[in-house]
């Protein structure tokens, strides 16, 4: 194995060298991020209006696009540091197996018990709960990660903590479940009996196995008709954005530890909150025009916001019961194909990526889950680690541009955002391994459907 | 949070301060482990009738009591840093849960994606084969770790992997088996079709779920019956001993660079694996009249080896196709309650732990499953990791020592091995969260039906 002088496998921060604060991008934007509208009104939404539904300093968080460096309190800092600094690990192996001239490095997030970054932000809208004087959080948990990060952080404070996840979920990843539920929170399938929209669609759907769109709306109604709880959301906003440039602050501190300047950034996409995290402080340098990196976002071809998507405003849910923000969307009403099998089903993106994007700042890109997969079992056995599908995208885009550079002979520095593992995964892996596993692109009759459902008004116009 | 100065929540090694070689404990005993022995001429193995089940360079350090280090071949060194150094963790929040003046530490060995410290024999055990030319090694797997470490080091070097998986496991952990899968392994249900022993026990037991003991004979009969195959073992053995030397030297490494003494070293215990390579540098200062420490061996209560056990020789196996080894044993024919959750259900133990602990070096302990549940979720919820049932032995006792220390007062430094993560155990902490757990001990009259069992010949008397 080659191994370069002086770069180690694995570059660990030390305690010492790890953040103190976390950078908010929208700072350095000379063009600010579309505010969330209030959807009856259509005028930005208020620190009131949103401090109904999420605690006060995570609204305050939210709503300041100005405060480059928000300090991380002394007791999120002692919890990072029971599964932080995660590693920035130079893909030696990958290399040597595509033998490319590249240089891959990626930040893995995966080990800790979630099982993915969630718990970056997990933690800091835990602890502001807790030091609001809450009781409890509720939330909305879909493949299960962000659900058990939540109820990690709530059972490190001693917070409540309520876990709606999809039915279809709850009855086809127990375990995941379970490991919420070990962790201390109550974990109710949805739709439920235990809230009045929930009902309601038990009435009108008896057999429905749940949705995203569903289960946020249960979530928002336990929070806002029960005392001393609010509601927590693992992606898309602006607060998860700040709480994960964790992510990218110590992958900069340990590539500038050892002097290496990435050349191109990779990161999956879902609703934005890792890829967002990752490139924030590099993306920084590049708007004060510091620095010129190539940023790539990867998402599902299934599920393709970015690069097929509209740049408008639109609902974050399903149901409809959210503020509107402006993003690329693929309207709130879609759903990707049943046989997709990762995350990042999202059907919209950060406001602040799409603001990005929208410039010309960040590149995206579309992959079919088969390449996906083939790109994370190469990886799987080369460099040991077992990925989640969602991260995989990112696997998939980084192989892709080092073997671009094996045919041109550039030696480019490729970091990309490893934000997970796939131990849960397995159903979707086996379909792979069987040779069962197929590909699924959208129509635009398919796209058009969702898009009808992206709200009307002057200045929305999609088209 | 009280942290103490100086003194990191995990400490790492640098690369440059990895082991380089590995520490064979035989060779500070005064006092020899008993050799193995051939069942039909009670004589010592010879180091040729090893040699056809074994790999060569194995059957060496298997059989070496002398040569105290052994060089760690360069390949493995590369192998060792995609996942080592694994961080020794302060449990500063264990700590303030317990309210307890002992200094906590535990060296963490799940960040890999076999979940445990098999990896660490693993690879070793896969290169040797590798390097002797051969295509393929084969083994039996239980609850899938040691299968899964397998796999991997056989994906990254190339080499062919046979396993078989006991048929209720297979069934019950589909995806561990497709953990293997995707790293190329070819997993069979065990008792299969595709071994004359397999074939004969199924038409014997036409609806048996099989048992470690089959499995295990199936894998040698598949090893000694094709060209270029061996057969490899995850514990118990010496060589595991050897390699897993590897946990020891590092935490021994960690705690000298920041100047800490232990006081207590503890870790679970089935085969030993773990234990011995986790204790192995203390015990050798021990020794050799250098040091002087407590050690503590966790076995469950179901399982109880060394406090219930018989030092005696016997077969390594159910099947009795094995050499006979001296150690702590229940008799090969004891299976542990259908009720036990956890891993640790191996008759019997190592004999360099046998023989430290028939020489009043090495202390033990037997727990019961509901009291490790209750360690091990506690434990969860403070340090944020999910232990393995396994590993949660060691946690219980760690913390039953702790809460001595609080009584007393004393500040003892504790060091205990985390084994391993419980991800594919959620079927385990599922029965725990819902209450429905029980326990089990043997009957005195359970034990006597295993130690009939155990063969009988001059200077092998049990009682």
């Amino acid at each position: 194995m080659k191994q370069e002088k002086n770069i180690p496998y694995k570059i660990y921060l030390e305690e010492s060298e790890m953040p103190k604060a976390w950078y908010n991008l929208r700072a350095d934007m000379k063009k600010k991020p579309a505010p969330l509208l209030n959807p009856e009104t259509l005028e930005p939404m208020t620190a009131e209006e949103l401090g109904a539904v999420f605690c006060e300093e995570l609204v305050k968080q939210e709503l300041d696009t100005e405060t480059a460096y928000f300090p991380i309190p002394q007791e999120i800092q002692d919890f990072y540091k029971m599964y932080r600094p995660s590693p920035l690990v130079r893909a030696y192996c990958l290399e040597e197996k595509l033998q490319t001239p590249a240089k891959i490095y990626y930040k893995f997030e995966g080990n800790n018990t979630s099982g993915s970054h969630k718990l970056n932000s997990a933690i800091a809208q835990a602890y502001y709960a807790k030091n609001q004087g809450l009781k409890g959080v509720t939330t909305e948990t879909g493949a299960g990660q962000w659900g058990t990060a939540l109820s990690m952080a709530c059972a490190y404070l001693g917070l409540d903590c309520k876990v709606y996840m999809v039915k279809v979920s709850y009855e086809q990843k127990p375990f995941r479940r379970e490991v919420m539920r070990t962790y201390g929170a109550e974990v109710t399938p949805s739709p439920s009996e235990t809230t009045a929209i929930g009902r309601k669609i038990l009435e009108e759907h008896p057999g429905t196995t749940g949705s995203l769109g569903c289960a946020i709306s249960e979530a928002v109604e336990a929070a806002t008709s029960k005392e001393g709880y609010r509601y927590v959301l693992g992606s898309v906003l602006n607060q998860v954005m700040l709480h994960q440039s964790i992510i990218g602050l110590e992958t900069k501190a340990a590539l500038d530890k050892y002097g290496i300047t990435p050349d191109v950034i990779i990161g999956c996409a879902g609703g934005g909150s890792n890829l967002g995290g990752l490139i924030a402080p590099f993306m920084g340098e590049q708007l004060r025009g510091e620095k010129n990196y190539q940023f790539i976002a990867v998402e599902p071809a299934s599920c393709p916001s970015l690069t097929r998507g509209k740049y408008a405003y639109d609902f974050c849910d399903t149901g409809k019961v959210t503020p509107l923000a402006k993003m690329y969307t693929l309207g709130s009403g879609f759903i990707p194909s049943a046989n997709h099998a990762g995350g990042l089903r999202y059907h919209g993106m950060s406001s602040t990526l799409s603001e990005l994007y929208d410039q010309g700042l960040l590149e995206a890109r579309s992959v079919e889950q088969t390449a996906v997969f083939e790109a994370a079992k190469m990886f799987a056995q080369v460099e040991g680690i077992l990925p989640a599908p969602e991260s995989s995208h990112a696997i998939r885009v980084a192989i892709d541009e080092a073997m671009k550079c094996k045919e041109t002979g550039e030696e480019k520095t490729i970091v990309f955002g490893l934000t997970g593992t796939g131990y849960f995964d397995m159903v979707a892996y086996e379909k792979f391994n069987n040779g069962e596993m197929t590909d699924y692109i959208p129509t635009d009759e398919d796209l058009a459907q969702g898009f009808a459902g992206i709200p009307k008004f002057e200045g929305n116009e999609i088209d």
